[in-house]
């Protein structure tokens, strides 16, 4: 394992590339991309569980950062409990730290169904504007005229304590009256439309990676310019008329989309569909 | 402009009775197939911007589906933005695609599918190691042994000349000598599998979102850190039996997950179904 953890330093899947030199482009404080790399990396299993990891001189000279900076990221990976560091012996990666393909400990699936089956989660309101401006993409998605103004409700969701996900829901007048700050609670807000009587029949989603900004950063308590997952979502009524559009910035630490694909083998080009 | 639309639609770049045959369930994946494609060609400037689209006829003969899915489609595409359609002249392409932030120029979709579908891509070989030690969560997904030897290819697609993905594909013995290396196209490796009698039946998929270490920002051309789409699939045959598991890291300026959700309305708990 030893000399596994090794070579995989030395064949350069960790790497040889200055992370002072990308770290101003991707505005990462250096100790900190380290630790995202390293993190990843032992969730992986680059670095297998229990494997003795390479030296604080190894990875300083593979990343050409200071053996501060090392120190550092080790330090922070030990705390969230991803490595155990032995005094006089060297560092190992945690017995359990291994993630499962699943994803161990996050949550996995589309989370207004897990609330709707039960997920235990809370929903903090941090704004609530019924006379915003729409953003030209959410005007686009909802059918409405450059500048219209919409209900935007931002709020900052939970999973055992922990912040999971910041969403901005927007909905047009005609139906913003449905939703009252008073009403708004921990559940989804389309469950608050439903319960107004709007049928939701389908909706368009999409699927994306984007650094946090720096009020993302603070407030899902990541750092600047950390991976994000970003969904956006228009649903449509029966009519075929959008009357939501949501975007979610969810903390892939604590989340990730996880689906069920069925193949359709019944014409001369099988492809995958989007089943569950 | 015009014709050359009409060209581009009729010489089946995205081909024929492809869309009629898959759509057998429902009309609805026909529907959603249909945007998809008509999307993306606009992204591309199959369709130019301001040009004449083809009409519902042309577009309902070209993809051998209804003129009620035809309309289902440019009426999303309408209110996504991407067209203009003008009473009684006809439907044109809008000036500037809608959704700057949300996927102009991007592909966007199941890639295999669209690859399967006509979307022209390149993959480029990056290693095949017919005896590679699976890691953890490899072997965890493909029901192996903790250290199991499985086929490891690992390939870098392009799309216009720009690094799209990075996949790494995991075979277990059994199925590995299906893959020659001197068999390996531009196609998916699971094309290649069922040419061999390979029934795959369903995925399990997992999309999450991970800082690029050295070695992907080094493939894709983007800087140490910064946000990639990491798609994980575990393949199973009909007999529950997971045949393949494959690791994809996508560029997010190149690409998106786009998928069509359906609201199942029939219970006390109204829930999203995946579909399309």
């Amino acid at each position: 394992m030893t000399s596994k953890a090794k070579d995989k330093t030395n064949d350069g899947e960790i790497g040889r590339r200055s992370l002072k030199a990308d770290g101003g482009a991707s505005s990462l404080p250096v100790y900190h991309q380290l630790t995202t790399i390293l993190r990843q990396q032992i969730k992986d299993s680059v670095f297998p569980k229990e494997s003795l990891m390479p030296s604080e001189m190894q990875l300083a000279a593979a990343y050409d950062v200071s053996r501060v900076t090392v120190r550092r990221a080790l330090e922070l990976l030990g705390r969230e409990g991803w490595i155990i560091r032995k005094h006089g012996v060297g560092t190992f990666v945690a017995p359990r730290s291994a993630e499962p393909g699943a994803g161990e400990g996050r949550v996995s699936g589309l989370v207004e169904n897990l609330i709707t089956l039960g997920l235990e989660t809370t929903a903090r309101l941090l704004s609530y504007d019924a006379d915003a401006v729409a953003p030209t993409t959410v005007a686009q998605a909802l059918g409405l005229d450059a500048g219209a103004r919409v209900l935007r409700i931002e709020r900052l969701r939970f999973y055992k304590d922990k912040p999971l996900s910041v969403t901005q829901v927007y909905l047009p007048e005609d139906v913003a009256g449905l939703v009252p700050q008073a009403a708004i609670d921990d559940r989804p807000i389309i469950r608050l439309l439903e319960g107004g009587g709007v049928r939701a029949q389908r909706a368009e989603q999409t699927i994306s990676a984007i650094p946090a900004d720096d009020d993302a950063a603070r407030k899902l308590n990541v750092a600047i310019g950390m991976p994000l997952l970003r969904l956006r979502r228009t649903v449509f009524d029966a009519d075929g008329r959008p009357f939501e559009h949501q975007v979610g910035l969810y903390n892939p630490d604590q989340y990730e989309y996880h689906m069920l694909l069925s193949r359709d083998n019944s014409s001369a080009r099988p492809q995958w569909r989007h089943i569950g």
